[in-house]
């Protein structure tokens, strides 16, 4: 009996996958450009569902017609590379799907360059991590509608379901997959950041104990906030280091890294013209932590306000930070979404922000109760231009904004940088500003330059002899 | 006798380029693509040192070896397809320079290829416009050292002179002065951006009318604020519409355009990791304006806080204003000489920042006197990591940081929003803090991805069973 699905490629990700795969009874061939890989898959998980193979031709030949393949691959390169490899064993109208954190530009070229050889390319983002491949990640798929169409009952198998719904669903054309995983992870960036700015606030400036914010996060948790970075991040601060009895956050050094795909979330937004200001904020955040040594030496020499030893009234405050940081999420995922928005006229994608936000309640590292409330915006007003503009999100911001506010002027007023908070104010400020100020702006391009500008009174372009 | 140059491309740059090369009593060959831009050329401009062509061959053949050919084309492909067509003309050791506004990636590829033709290839960044172009811009010129001591004599007796020096020197290989000149750009955006905020602070919450804001700016130009964008801020602010006699900047549409080389510096930061935030913040803030429609409804629809009406001392917020206003500049500076370094180190250009400095005190936009300030920092310490570990600006910064503070914490109350001030102070006090937060995201990352960390008190990369 042939295989139903081709997993290629046994790391850790695509090594859960498979089994995730297997668990739901699919039948999966695996491969692995190395035999080692296969060989240790075999090894720790046994199934009558799994067929190895070493031999390209036969792992390909072992399949149903049309076939498919799910690649999970290194991005870059080696995903070009192994489609060439596989191409001369694949017939008109099999499928490849690439699991991989492809750039959604590359997914394009892929798309359109298998197109014309009668292959589809489905991209599939892919979001949860080693535990979500094994139990059921967030999926986000796009390519040929029709293609998806056969590939979709595994793929929505082996996803992550909320309220019985999958976290899967068809997306869009071309590499609109890739493209919603990426901001995904733009997102996800803002998200951390702003948690990290909430903890350093409490613990900094209202002066809780490591101990008492793990409680805040916890209880936060049982609230409009619930969300799975919430939820870790009270983990995270009720773990002691076995070596020195310390939290584990105080022996961790403040130096963060990154893979790349909250960077070319900002690239993107800057090329289509979206203002994803605190995502990017997020990314130079993590650009200045890197910079340690320069930091320790200039804490001594630049100066500050004097430390602010009032007394914080401490249920007073741990109130406002949550709202402020309730609001933080708001300004993020609103920009976010909007740059979804802008990217699907950019690029003629039609893409449903609805369902994107479904896709994100569950398996995927931003999951979070509030994703409904996102969804239910989106699906209210089709033609809603920016999520603050909702129902919902109006009442909320209502209440928050002024929270927001507090925090980010008790940061500055004491030397704190708080660098998403603060994004998240100007922008939700200059967001809702009838004038801007870009007039002084144009008026001096048109000084310098003679780049012309509009007028508030009447149409056209206008030139002033300064 | 032959000519000394040749200047491809009689557009309003190219053509006032051309004059400014014969005023200096260069032989200056021109050509253009077409003929009618020639044509109109020596309609305008007669003069004995000018030699107009409308063969190309001809054009080059007319030159003193090795020949000197000056692009001032469209960047992009236009400048590839030109130089195809003149290389059947050219020697080896004949020197191609471009003048206009190309990608420095595209710049660094013509190096490389042109060089394999044994062609020399000279980028040359030009800032100050028309009028610049015609009296003395600032040149930014990168290639090979060798061919730009050839080019020399010419490039420096047409560009701006200050204290006598031209603001032309030789920056690097490859397409290194491109690359200047797109990060002066990017500063440029900031500059103009922090202007625009401090004269909206001045009018929206101050209170000043635009005439008393005129004052103001031109009384700042006679301190160590001078520059030249300050001078035309206090220009634009006098100029009275003809039409309806209301103040210029009152009639003129507040949406920003912009060119792209704003973005092509955040981009580039993103890439090199440099933290370019306020620079990325003012290209942000150019797009939010651009949703003028969108702001205007959301104006009505949400909150803010209520008007702040309290007499503000005009004099005391006047010097306010001032100082944040040059805080913020110090740090935009701080950020686009800390991409230099950046960029530096990850190309291997080995930038002088001193003389960099030097070259935009005069012909560009952000020419100013406080750029002899960063000259000197970067002369006295060559190991200078970051503008702010300067004597002058810690002093300066010491001096002002309180009152960057006091405008943005103001601004925030009353909901009125500065980004590239916010993200001044944000910057500065993130760079002056030893301890960032980032250990918090890094125990994030190494909690749902195993992603590791470092440790405060040994050496090696750890991972946590959480």
């Amino acid at each position: 009996m042939k295989n139903t699905i081709g997993l290629y490629g046994l790391g850790v990700m695509g090594a859960n996958l498979a089994k995730n795969m297997a668990n739901n009874r699919e039948r999966v061939a695996v491969f692995n450009y190395t035999p080692d890989l296969t060989e240790k898959f075999v090894g720790e998980f046994s199934s009558q569902n799994v067929e190895a193979h070493y031999e390209l031709e036969a792992f390909i030949q072992s399949l149903e017609t049309p076939r498919k393949v799910f690649l999970m691959v290194t991005a870059g390169p080696v995903v070009d590379s192994v489609i060439r490899s596989i191409i001369p064993f694949l017939d008109k109208g099999d499928i490849i799907m690439d699991g991989g954190n492809s750039d959604f530009h590359d997914s394009n070229r892929r798309f359109h360059e298998l197109n014309e050889q009668g292959i589809h390319f489905v991209s599939v983002g892919v979001s949860g991590g080693e535990e979500g491949a094994l139990n059921g990640p967030a999926l986000m798929p796009s390519g040929d509608a029709c293609a998806y169409s056969l590939v979709a009952p595994i793929l929505e198998k082996i996803a992550a379901k909320v309220d019985g719904k999958p976290c899967c669903t068809y997306l869009g054309p071309e590499g609109s997959g890739h493209y919603v995983k990426m901001v995904h992870n733009g997102i996800e960036y803002a998200d951390m950041q702003l948690i990290t700015e909430a903890y350093q606030f409490l613990r900094e400036r209202v002066g809780l104990t490591v101990e008492e914010i793990a409680d805040v996060f916890a209880q936060w948790n049982e609230t409009d906030l619930k969300s799975y970075l919430i939820e870790i991040t009270a983990d995270i601060l009720r773990k002691k280091d076995d070596e020195t009895g310390k939290p584990m956050v105080d022996v961790i050094l403040d130096k963060a890294g990154q893979k790349g795909t909250g960077k070319w979330t900002s690239k993107e937004a800057l090329d289509i013209g979206a203002p994803s200001s605190i995502l990017t904020e997020a990314v130079f955040a993590r650009y200045l932590s890197a910079m340690k040594e320069e930091r320790v030496h200039a804490e001594n020499i630049l100066s500050g306000p004097k430390a602010v030893d009032d007394k914080m009234d401490k249920d007073y405050w741990i109130n406002v930070v949550k709202e402020a940081l309730f609001m933080g999420k708001i300004c993020a995922y609103t920009q976010g979404f909007n740059q979804y928005r802008t990217a699907s006229e950019h690029y003629g994608w039609s893409l449903d922000l609805s369902e994107i936000a479904l896709i994100f309640r569950g398996g995927c590292i931003i999951r979070a109760d509030f994703l409904n409330k996102i969804s239910n915006a989106f699906k209210q007003n089709k033609e809603l231009t920016n999520l603050l503009l909702a129902p919902y999100f109006i009442e909320k911001t209502n209440r928050y904004q002024s929270s927001l506010r507090k925090v980010v002027m008790k940061g500055m007023e004491s030397g704190l940088s708080l660098p998403c908070f603060s994004t998240s104010l100007t922008y939700y400020d200059g967001y809702r500003s009838s004038q801007s100020g870009a007039n002084m702006i144009q008026a001096q391009r048109d000084y310098f330059g003679a780049h012309t500008y509009e007028r508030n009174d009447k149409e056209g372009i206008f030139h002033t002899n300064w």
